[in-house]
C-alpha cells in the first residue's frame, strides 16, 4: 500500500473488519470460515490493485455476461474457473499426489447426465464424426484387486471440436456409460481425441483473447469412474506425442497415453476390419478407497 | 499451510505460477496487473480454506443463480458486491477523505436511466406511497461557488420498501431528475426514507439468511449529481436519529441528516398545507473538480 495515506489505510482496513464482523454469527462454522476468508481475499485483491469504479463496473458486466450465457447446456462459470486454474487447484488440493491411485483432472463444463449405456466393445460415437479409437483397460483398487461393475462415464468432443451440448439440436453423441466386467476390464470404441478451442463466443473467450492466451485444449477423452466404496475418479486421458498447450492447466504426465494409429484393414480387437485408419490406447485405472478420502 | 506436505505445497504453487505466466503476453498492462492479481488472490483464498470439490460446485451453483436472477430490472451481482463490502471498498479507495467535498457511498442495484425530469419544487413520487419529504440544498464547488445546471438524479424506495424496479409493472416511480438553478439551489418533494430489506428472494438473500445477517438497509435517499468539469457524485443521505444497521456498509457520518417531521397543516416551503405529517431535510452538496480525480 505504498503511497497511501495512513488514515486512508485505516479507513479501508476498518471496512474489511466491519464486513468480517458482520459474519460473526454465522451458525455453520465452515460457512463462516469460507465467507470471512473470501471477504479478506476479495478486499485484499481490490486494495492491492486499487480497483477503479470503472473496473468494478466492468467486472459486474463481465460476471453478468457469464451468468446470462450459462444455461442447461453451457456452463460459463466452470469455464471461467477452468481458465483461471481454480478448477485444477481444487482438484490438486483434494487429490494429493499418490503413487498408486490414478490422477484426477478437471471435469470441464461438458459433462451431461443421462448418457446412453453401451456394452463393453460398444461405440460411444452415436453419429459424432472422427477417427475410430479403441480404448481398453482394467479398473483396480489400490491393492491391485479388479473392481467389477464400476460405472464409467466417458465423453469427448468430435473431430470438429464440438461436444454434443454445442450442437444445435439436443441429440446426445460422443458420450456413453458402461460397466466393468467381472475381471474389472472394460473396452469401447471412441473417437481419437483432437485439439479444440473452448467456446470463444462468450465472455471467457473474450477474456482469453484480451489476454493473448490460446483457447486450445490438449486432445483428451473424459472419464468419470464410480464404484461403491471408492472415491469417484474424474479425469481425462491425453494424446501423447503432441505439443500440448492446455488452457485449463489440466495435464498430468501420468495421464498422457500413446494412441497408436493403425493402417486401414488392420484387424480390430473385436475382430473387424475398418477401411480407414483407427487408433488404440490403453488406460488402466486405480481407484482410491472411500475411507482414504482426504 | 500448516500440515500440508512440502511437495503438495510446491505442486499448488507451481499451478499458481503457471496460471500467472499464462497472462504474461496480455497487451494491456493494466489488464495484466488485474488478472494476475486476481489469480493470485483467488488461489490464495482457495488454498487457505482448502476448498473442497463440493464447495467449488456450490460456488458455481451460487454464481449461476446470481447470474440467472439478474436481468434489466434486477442486478444481483451488484447486490452481492454490496453485501460483501466490495462496492463500499471501491468507493472508499476512489474517494479518499476530503474535508470539503461531499462523501460518496454505494450506487446500489436500483438506479435506472431515463427517469422523468421534474422542475425544482416538483415531486418525484409519481404515485409511490410514503410520507412527503421536502428536500432542498445548494450544489457548490470546492471553493464555495454555486454550480448552476448540475443534474441531480434522485431515487428511493417507497414506504413498503420497494423500488419501482421491483413493481410488477414497468411504471417509473420514486425517481426523477432535476437541475440546479442559477444560484446552485435545488428543491423537490420526495418520500421520507424508511428502512427496507434488500431483495431476499434470491441467492444474496439466502446468503444473508445463512450467515444470520440482517438484510436491512438504513433509510436513505439516493443522489447522483453530475456537472461538466466536476466528478460525478454518487451518494445517499441517511435519516438521522435512528438505529442504523446497514447491510451494505454504506453509512458515512457526514451523510446522516435530520429529517424534521412537521405536523399536518404546517405551511410547506412551496406555500401549501398538507392534511398529513411531512418531513423536511437539507442537503448541501460540494462537488470535486474533475482535475482532482485521484
Amino acid at each position: 500500500m505504498t503511497g497511501i495515506h495512513e488514515l486512508q489505510v485505516e479507513r479501508e482496513e476498518q471496512l474489511v473488519a466491519s464486513v468480517v464482523d458482520s459474519f460473526a454469527n454465522t451458525p455453520d462454522p465452515r460457512l463462516r470460515t469460507l465467507i470471512t476468508a473470501l471477504t479478506r481475499h476479495l478486499h485484499a485483491f481490490a486494495r492491492e490493485v486499487r480497483l477503479t469504479e470503472a473496473e468494478w463496473t466492468a467486472a459486474v458486466g463481465f460476471l453478468t455476461a457469464v451468468g446470462h450465457i450459462t444455461d442447461d447446456r453451457r456452463q460459463e462459470f466452470i469455464l471461467l474457473s477452468d481458465v483461471l486454474g481454480l478448477s485444477m487447484q481444487t482438484i490438486t488440493m483434494n487429490h494429493p499426489v499418490d503413487e498408486v491411485v490414478t490422477e484426477s483432472t478437471v471435469m470441464g463444463p461438458f459433462f451431461a447426465a443421462g448418457a446412453p449405456e453401451i456394452a463393453n466393445g460398444g461405440d460411444l460415437a452415436f453419429g459424432a464424426s472422427g477417427e475410430p479409437c479403441w480404448v481398453d483397460g482394467v479398473v483396480r483398487d489400490e491393492l491391485g484387486t479388479p473392481v467389477p461393475g464400476a460405472r464409467l462415464e466417458v465423453w469427448e468432443a468430435d473431430d470438429n471440436g464440438f461436444y454434443d451440448l454445442q450442437y444445435p439440436d439436443a441429440q446426445m453423441a460422443a458420450r456413453a456409460h458402461l460397466f466393468t466386467e467381472i475381471d474389472g476390464s472394460y473396452s469401447f470404441w471412441a473417437l481419437t481425441p483432437t485439439p479444440y478451442p473452448i467456446p470463444e463466443d462468450g465472455p471467457v473467450g473474450r477474456l482469453l483473447a484480451a489476454t493473448a492466451r490460446s483457447p486450445m485444449r490438449a486432445p483428451h477423452l473424459h472419464f468419470m469412474v464410480a464404484a461403491p466404496g471408492y472415491q469417484t475418479l474424474i479425469t481425462h486421458i491425453f494424446v501423447g506425442g503432441e505439443d500440448l498447450p492446455d488452457c485449463v492447466f489440466g495435464i498430468r504426465d501420468s495421464l498422457i497415453k500413446s494412441f497408436d494409429r493403425q493402417p486401414p484393414g488392420t484387424p480390430t480387437p473385436d475382430g473387424r476390419q475398418l477401411d480407414r485408419t483407427w487408433t488404440r490406447t490403453r488406460f488402466d485405472i486405480v481407484l482410491a478407497m472411500d475411507s482414504a478420502k482426504s
